[in-house]
């Protein structure tokens, strides 16, 4: 059972989380806790190390920021003995879960739970894992980057063999789309680790990539859950549990990406490499990419997307960049959004990209550049459709709320 | 170098934390530093704890609690790197710092520095330690107490046997007598530790009575001095280094005492022990006691004083456990002070007593209690008087400054 940060804001909260847990050991299930820091803690303690030290010392920043979840584990630990259930805190280095030594975004190399099993089957003692934390070589303190608490949680329970590992957080599940932005959106009931993988990379922040590729690399199922109400969430799982596969089970966007432009540029062995090697260099990823040739056969547009936030500094490496090879104008706007339809289905019907360019030419919604991959296709589209274009689609695929 | 809560109360007091060790590191000092929490963190740990749990599991407690601790050595540590002297933070477990298994106020068992040692040797890596905390027995975080991080900061430099041990804290010294009652008080260059044992439990609030006593065993010389000014400060040494003795070298204070008074109780064996076992039971500490014959012979008034917040409850336990023996009145009086004069001379020299006796008398002030022991003289006065009796005291005893 994992509790994330809104769901141990304070001493209330945590008290809720005890009673959780507590019905789970009343219920007769073997549990364990991996607990958050309490929301916004984690942020002043990263506020503080950055005023000290601007470019500073990782291993003195997980130092700092691991008490964050130091002081929940302890916390919920006494809660949970006011219910009467044994329990007590594991900080990262007693359990030991084992890091390596990227200090700030340290990858966990093993878990111990020995210790831990012979005390729950000995007194039934529920372990509180402070997560998001670690001890790397040498005995210092690591921490695993941000939403490193559900990558604690889905190793420790891949290490216990546990028959799943429940996220609890502030939404009740995953959905075919925002419900936010469409209404009808329905709560998936299972959704595969793949598809799962697209929609949080694609922007639906309900489990954090590394987490989840985590759990289908050692077959961890994953529940996503409130705390804070009494209703299934939406499973995460291998392929083969799922029996009725939907075509297309959700609906993602990401309004993170901007459009580069390049046009008329030389049409000659070399130039992408040209183009897109000072990119890689300075660490600007880079997404979609379509090649058009122009015209007169001799030259070619290039279009790609970088992130929003990347923007100003890729234009400018690139005019100076692409200037070596020639190109006619550099054209960057912000003002684009991505739009996916994922499913594991796609792999086995045709037709899916189809559906989607038909439904968007429909509502007159251009298609500036598109990507697709076994299991989803891409469309950058102007921000302004957004909206009308992800209802439109979820209608289309047949997604809706009845 | 230890720095207390005040001292490393914001970033800009962590910085300056930072250059005054850093001033050290270039005048080509070995230092090792210990750090407090930021003043009223630990407060706050200690109020979550206790309204989670009142009757708090002390393992937990800890828990919390040490994240101050390890915030503030991450900090230091940061802070003294953006100067450029090479540091790292070490908590309680990483170094070792062993305790016992009393949580809440543990006792240091063993302090290992072979690590740290080479590290400066090395690289000049100058450690900065986490106070307060250690590990107990099962891996588990300790703390010591109340000011627990002098008694870190004394046993770190007894381990390292370090020339001296700088208490950095808000008043910049050991003085004859409160400066802001007595304003002609002289900041004393050098006290030992007998008498720094006798002012520190007797209420000068500047040193932890534990972290003298430790000092006293090892041998620490220890300064108190202030963060915030360039001043030495005041050593606390062993006798033998004290050239000149002072018959007296301070006058303190406590309002922190009631006094008690049955009347007629019965004068004969075993009386004291049924007046006292129960306050003892109760973990009521007994201070002074006097005990005089009444008129008649066959019965006798008993006075002695208890802490002031134990007063109420004092008083209920005496009128079941004195009922059994017969008293006549019970007097319960919080309107008191305790005054003791202080100093190893008085070993050596008669008069002491009398000097005080007859200084009080002088201005009127009648003295209800006294109590003595190889180096103070106590006396329990009204508390109206204590103003007048300090400054009569401080002058009797030629302390004033000139």
């Amino acid at each position: 059972m994992k509790f994330g940060g809104t769901s141990v804001a304070d001493l209330d909260r945590i008290r809720n989380v005890a009673r959780r847990v507590k019905r789970e050991v009343d219920a007769g299930h073997e549990v364990a806790v991996v607990v958050s820091a309490m929301s916004g803690v984690t942020n002043q303690l990263v506020a503080w190390v950055n005023q000290v030290a601007p470019l500073y010392d990782a291993r003195e920043y997980d130092a700092v920021v691991a008490t964050g979840e130091q002081v929940t584990s302890g916390l919920t630990a006494l809660a949970l003995q006011q219910l009467g259930v044994n329990a007590r805190s594991w900080q990262g280095w007693q359990l030991p879960l084992v890091s390596d030594d990227a200090h700030g975004k340290a990858r966990i190399m093993d878990v111990s739970t020995d210790e831990m099993l012979r005390l729950f089957a000995q007194e039934k003692q529920v372990a509180v894992v402070a997560g998001f934390q670690g001890v790397a070589p040498g005995n210092r303190i690591s921490t695993l980057g941000r939403g490193g608490s559900d990558t604690s949680a889905v190793a420790l329970a891949a290490a216990l063999r546990a028959d799943r590992c429940d996220i609890y957080t502030d939404v009740d599940g995953v959905y075919t789309c925002d419900p936010r932005i469409v209404s009808r959106a329905r709560k998936l009931e299972k959704i595969t680790y793949e598809e799962m993988l697209e929609m949080a990379s694609l922007g639906a922040k309900v489990l954090q990539t590394r987490s989840v590729e985590l759990a289908m690399n050692h077959r961890v199922r994953v529940q996503v859950l409130s705390s804070f109400e009494d209703r299934p969430g939406t499973l995460v799982v291998d392929e083969d549990e799922i029996v009725e596969k939907q075509v297309v089970s959700g609906i993602a966007y990401s309004r993170d990406e901007a459009k580069v432009t390049l046009t008329k540029v030389a049409d000659k062995p070399g130039v992408a490499a040209a183009i897109f090697g000072p990119l890689a260099d300075a660490s600007v990823n880079v997404d979609m990419i379509v090649q058009s040739s122009s015209e007169d056969g001799k030259t070619t547009d290039m279009t790609f997307t970088v992130g929003k936030s990347d923007m100003e500094r890729a234009t400018k490496l690139l005019r100076e960049s692409a200037a070596r090879v020639g190109f006619g104008e550099l054209i960057a706007d912000p003002r684009v959004v991505k739009v996916s339809v994922i499913g594991v289905g796609m792999r086995s019907h045709a037709g899916v990209a189809l559906t989607m360019f038909r439904t968007l030419a429909e509502k007159g919604i251009n298609i500036q550049v598109i990507s697709t991959s076994e299991i989803k296709v891409s469309v950058l589209v102007d921000e302004q459709y957004l909206e009308l274009a992800l209802r439109a689609l979820h209608s289309a695929y047949g997604l809706d709320r009845q």
